[in-house]
């Protein structure tokens, strides 16, 4: 496995992998790997002929008084992890490799925002998408996997590849859980041993929530207030969001819609927690 | 020649192109060509093996009240003119292909812009960055050739592809010029005779503001004030703008700036022309 730390030499190789006419999958992350991440690397093992990593905090994505600087780093162990799962090239920059000056020109997303986790997290998403046309015009992979935890994510980075036409396939993989039902999370480290035991009420929340549409409901409205008042009873966070929505337009369900999206969003302490569900109705 | 008129079939050409391992020198126009465009194409056909001229007129960069369907349009000449001239590939898509829906994700500058034609047309820069965003991800050629008479364009597209890491080499190639001086432009048609002989006042004013510059004056404003005056005196245009700039930064100039931009933009009854001459101090 090769350790790349700068643009050029990243450059270099990619000229070489694509004179070889090799595949290449991609898969972008802000690095403190897990399971999460090990799957999309095992789905990019697969398929394609090289696999390169990122490993990049992105600073463009983090509000004033979020969470840059807590978020939680360790390169050591993520080189260890990934070269076990055999990764062949980890890309892992700067920040000033990546913005040497400010930026004149980014991105602009107009469309599957105003709800979920941008309602909190304003420009998080334009964000997101500078700095992923920047690492997929470096890397020009084939495929870049992304995980379904990262839903409103993955529903914006297709309108990013569908809209402005990257010749990029977009793989989603599903989210990794703990035993106990919690989506895996570099995030959940900042929580403290009594949330720790709490959080797995957000899948249940999910569970739950799609069992009473199953059964019948079909008011967004009930069901986000019924899964509202079961996380209410067993978590001490704060409920941030809990939308049920079309998937992927992110939009109100209509009787029309197949796919649906119920998501959530839980403010602990120290840890801001997300996960959904995704399933056909 | 081949005639490409969707995008399923530019991808087949591009993949093919790509397995046999050819390089693409790419020239994005909206039609109606002229010996500008021509030595566009010449360059590309000079340094690559397979040129790409794509036609298309883009909604996005034009303001509500400017001249898009007034744009002039000729698609039987500009077929005969690029064959003519060794164009391998012409991509002409209709404005549904490009845009089957509103655009979800677009392109932001921030930069470059403020002054010259950026002023009088906002938001005609993140348009023109869009299309070309998707038409580099379409064609996804080694070069990309623009005329030095869109000065701030090639700027912003500098910009671009600096900034957002495309894989691709910009080529600024000089401005064609007629005998009179003054520059090819599709917008030229729609000049009354009048306005016509009098419009290589435009160029003739540019090269009086550098020799005023040459000759020792490093007062952007009396340059600029010298060459509006110059220009009320041969045209009855309206004067739109006229800016001593660096360049491609596009700031006010400094002691320490080495190259620079004197640039122009004259509203005629019909056309608005502009143009620019680039040069060192």
């Amino acid at each position: 496995m090769e350790i790349i730390r700068s643009i050029t030499e990243l450059k270099q190789v990619i000229s070489t992998i694509k004179n070889d006419q090799q595949t290449i999958g991609f898969v972008p992350t802000m690095g403190f790997l897990h399971e999460g991440h090990l799957a999309l690397v095992e789905a990019a093992r697969a398929e394609t002929d090289q696999v390169i990593l990122s490993i990049f905090v992105n600073p463009l994505q983090f509000g004033e008084n979020e969470d840059f600087d807590q978020y939680p780093r360790n390169e050591a162990n993520d080189l260890q992890l990934a070269r076990k799962h055999g990764v062949d090239y980890v890309f892992i920059p700067e920040v000033n490799e990546m913005y040497p000056e400010s930026i004149g020109v980014s991105m602009t997303v107009t469309q599957r925002i105003g709800v979920l986790c941008d309602r909190s997290r304003p420009g998080h998403f334009s964000g997101v998408l500078t700095v992923l046309t920047k690492l997929f015009h470096l890397v020009q992979s084939d495929f870049a996997y992304f995980g379904n935890k990262d839903a409103q994510q993955i529903a914006i980075v297709d309108l990013l590849i569908t809209d402005l036409n990257f010749p990029i396939k977009l793989r989603m993989i599903p989210t990794v859980r703990e035993d106990d039902g919690l989506a895996k999370s570099s995030r959940n480290v900042n929580l403290s041993d009594s949330e720790r035991k709490e959080a797995p009420a957000l899948y249940q929340a999910l569970v739950h929530g799609k069992q009473v549409m199953i059964d019948g409901e079909r008011s967004a409205d009930k069901i986000e207030e019924e899964i509202s008042r079961f996380l209410n009873e067993r978590t001490s966070g704060k409920v941030d969001y809990v939308e049920l929505l079309s998937f992927p337009n992110l939009e109100p369900i209509r009787a029309t819609d197949h796919q649906v999206i119920i998501a959530l969003a839980v403010q602990f302490k120290k840890a801001r927690l997300i996960d959904n569900i995704i399933f056909n109705i």
